[in-house]
């Protein structure tokens, strides 16, 4: 081994990759929601291949994989998450933990280098359970009872039950220990466009966008399709959609140069062909990273809604289930990874903004973070179909064992 | 008992539906899905009353409850279904088998009435498994093609199983003996509010409206709702709740003067927050008597579903699932009808045509056939709060059995 250049191996990663692809497959891509039978097993994959590479690992009472070494010196976290969306993409989670357990095997035994890398896996980043639950209970943010009222949002499964049944109830769940890590630091797909079509290899991530989510609930009255004269219907699916219509309508009037917002499930009730739903319900969400704009748009959203019920034929109730908290990246760690580019990428970086939720916000509130990302093919993600380029994968790699090297001795 | 009035029992028949009230009550209403363990308790009810009314009985192998008379002279053929909606009201299926009930038991015996009234329970009226599976089969209308083919629609079980799981498998579907009934008639309540609003005890059905059925899907792409900027997303979900909103703006000027449509459920795929939906699907329903007006919509329909398409962000297809059969009444059943309500309901009866679909409508197909209704309290059905006054329920009961007389003896 050169002294400046590190044992790295990009065939080891691609390999590592494609075995996690192998547990929970689905075309492409997997489909591993938190606590299921492939996930549990992707974190015993990890748990082995980090006890492999000379950490101490465990497995704590929510799910986190977490590592330590014994090592002198500075440690470094580094991870992502290895439960996946639905029937979702390979990458979005474990090329982040798969890039640290690269950092951890070949930065950890290399002498010359002072300080280790620490590995996590959060648990259920996605949100099947919550919203950052594995993370946010790493550093503190979680109550026992916030896991009592955690439920699957698709089977309505409590998160006790789903705990119980994968052997992890009444396990300690593990906080940081403050001051060991000189900070975190994440590499994920981009999961949009701008790398793919600026050519560029590397997103430097500069800010986290905040989520906000909602339930938008409307009450009209259940009825006979067939025998309701629509004069005098009070039709609550009809209401949601006229109320989608609007908010497509009026937001971009009011909101900023980078806000989105999703209608991301509709459901009426009872939802059969013969009757009128008496009740719809529509998740909502927005994103940004200025919760001033947030603020604006969430008033004129719940002015919309009060001009609905205003006009008598339905009501509508709008209930905040989520407030983001957007997070700045640190100023070094920014530096450091557009460095390790110009050794590894030919430069061919950018500094954007993460549209994306990631565990990187939450790390954010207790130590210096940072954020990478790799392009993604087409811009696809949350879909199987989602993938990077091999050699793309291999360069962030690189890229990023390079950073992990650099913050170390920084 | 007098030679020209019957030995009705009034009480009789609201104990009658007060008893099957009791299998599978839910709230006020009730709760019997087709094939459920309360729908099969309330069909051995029946089949033991009418044993009791001196009819054979049997049920058959797609859960008829269907009963013969040995009594010389014509035979009427009178009934409704037993199955509910889920989670709906009581009087909706049951109303007409009790009035059924009541008429044979009070005329069958009677040495002064010339034939006999036999009693059926058409099983899946309210479309658990497909439309009118039950009365269909019984004029010949259902294939074993069609059986292994139906499932429930909200469960996804197969027909198959689920008449093997309630005993049914094997067991041979009965088909009308042509030529053995003078006709069929049938009671049900209002399910809207004309004769309420019009202090009115009986409706005298002209004719049975169609049923339209359609499921539209709309293809986009999916995506990730955080990194996915708003001017690029393909967003199946919000094409949709355009097309609803566009369907309420344009179905007004095109529609026929009783016109209905609906959308009972909206599934956006995959339906979570954080992902585009890049497939959306509604179920839509138009009903009218006019089939040369549903021609028009449906062209409209398909014109803005093509324009949808034309646009390029997201296509539409459009698949027509159900067509509607509309029925007319025979003139002779209307006209004794409403002399029965001259006789026992003071006259307060109205023609009308009838918004929901009944069995009645494939009855029609092979025999004369009637329909009655009775006030709905507050135009409510399809819902476990459905109700009518005892009173309407007892005067209608009288007028039916009335109707059943002056039908044999005519």
């Amino acid at each position: 081994m050169s002294d400046n250049r590190l044992q790295f191996d990009g065939a080891r990663v691609l390999a590592d990759l494609n075995a996690l692809r192998g547990i929970g497959a689905y075309k492409t891509g997997v489909h591993k929601p938190t606590f299921s039978e492939p996930h549990m097993r992707s974190l015993q994959w990890l748990a082995q291949r980090l006890a492999e590479a000379g950490l101490a690992v465990t497995i704590d009472g929510i799910g986190n994989v977490l590592s330590t070494s014994t090592k002198s010196g500075p440690k470094l976290l580094a991870g992502s998450h290895l439960e996946s969306q639905n029937y979702a993409g390979w990458l979005d989670g474990p090329l982040g933990v798969v890039y640290a357990l690269e950092a951890a095997r070949v930065i950890n035994p290399n002498p010359t280098v002072n300080g280790a890398v620490e590995v996590a896996a959060w648990c259920d980043e996605e949100g099947h359970f919550g919203h950052f639950l594995g993370s946010r209970s790493y550093v503190g943010g979680v109550t026992e009872a916030d896991i009592d009222a955690a439920r699957d949002r698709n089977s309505g499964r409590t998160m006790r039950e789903a705990l119980r049944d994968v052997g992890l109830a009444g396990r300690a769940r593990a906080r940081c220990e403050r001051g060991r890590h000189i900070g975190y630091i994440e590499a994920h797909i981009e999961q949009g466009r701008t790398l793919e079509s600026g050519d560029l290899r590397i997103g430097v991530v500069t800010s986290i966008i905040g989520i906000w989510q909602y339930r938008i609930r409307f009450s009209g009255e259940q009825n006979h399709a067939g025998t309701t004269r629509m004069d005098v219907r009070r039709d609550a699916g009809l209401a949601l959609t006229r109320f989608c219509v609007d908010i497509d309508d009026r937001f971009p009037k009011a909101c900023g140069p980078r806000t989105v917002w999703t209608t991301g499930r509709i459901t009426l009730d009872p939802g059969a062909p013969s009757i009128i739903p008496g009740v719809a319900e529509m998740l909502f969400q927005m994103r940004d990273d200025d919760p001033g704009v947030i603020d604006r748009l969430e008033d004129l959203l719940r002015s919309m809604a009060a001009d609905v019920t205003a006009q008598g034929r339905c009501s509508v109730a709008v209930e905040r289930l989520r407030t983001g908290s957007p997070a700045m990246m640190d100023a070094t760690f920014q530096h450091t990874i557009e460095a390790a580019s110009a050794a590894f990428a030919g430069g061919r970086s950018v500094r954007m903004p993460s549209g994306a939720g990631h565990d990187a916000q939450v790390l954010a509130t207790i130590m210096p973070a940072g954020m990478m990302f790799v392009p993604s093919i087409g811009g696809i993600s949350h879909h199987w179909s989602e993938n990077t380029d091999d050699a793309d994968i291999i360069t962030g790699a690189q890229v990023f064992v390079e950073a992990c090297r650099r913050l170390l001795a920084a």
